[in-house]
């Protein structure tokens, strides 16, 4: 089974593709996708769908995982955060695929061990976690680490979070 | 010219259709689009594109006009309003028709005179600038009333805000 990991952002949406089989994983591909900041933001959600459609037409995910997100105190930021993020979510969906949404904490904690480690804790699991991988960026290395929290709840809770 | 105003919601969001010739406006189309609670977010988010790109598909505007959001109080209903947003604001622009932002003061200015009007008020305006119209429900005047600030500030200012 194939996975599909998202990070969601307007300037820079990562993603990660694994393949389960039983209990063994692999890594399959990963990437990002930059938004050139001077676009209108209604291009840039455009291109960050288009993109992600091919990234699912490629790769031909089972399903996927995408992190939630909470308010930050820059209102303008979360307000584009929020904004690509629902087209992020929305895109799977457009191909029938479900979408799991995980806590950033419950991402770490599956990936890393504990809920508050550091992005470079992070990158160095995932790749331990899956060997021959060399994540493009981090927004690519968090989008593999919430596809491998996917895998892990699947497999000890049977998808129950 | 043919113009869509979109007032973006998760629950239903608002559309209608113009049409200017030279300084005239007349109405064409409106609605909206409820989507169902129990859904899963990223279902009701394909729905909403699904439907507006119908919408697009079969009146053919030109110009897309939406309004502004602001963060409230509640920060799950601001990050739903915001996902909403994002796959509403992206849709005109997977057909390349541009989209105009309007603060909601604005679009009010435009239809009643004043940027503090009541909903009932911006209805009754809708109704008199476009006659023959009943709009199906309060978010479909209000995206009526979007696409006719996008119109006045295309007549008086030439696109400028």
């Amino acid at each position: 089974m194939r996975i599909l990991g998202l990070d969601p952002s307007l300037s820079s949406t990562g993603w990660g593709v694994i393949e389960t089989e039983n209990n063994r994983v692999h890594y399959v591909a990963d990437g990002f996708i930059p938004t050139e900041p001077k676009l209108p933001i209604a291009e840039r959600l455009t291109l960050i769908n288009e993109t992600l459609r091919k990234v699912i037409e490629t790769y031909k995910p089972n399903e996927a995982a995408i992190e939630q997100v909470f308010l930050n105190a820059n209102p303008s930021s979360t307000m584009r955060l929020c904004m690509a993020r629902g087209v992020v979510i929305m895109t799977p969906a457009q191909y029938g695929i479900s979408v799991t949404e995980y806590e950033p904490n419950k991402v770490k904690k599956a990936v890393v061990g504990v809920g508050k480690a550091a992005k470079n804790q992070v990158e160095t699991m995932v790749k331990i976690l899956l060997p021959g991988c060399k994540p493009k960026n981090n927004d690519a290395s968090d989008a593999l680490a919430i596809a491998l929290c996917h895998f892990q709840y699947r497999r000890d809770y049977g998808l129950k979070k």
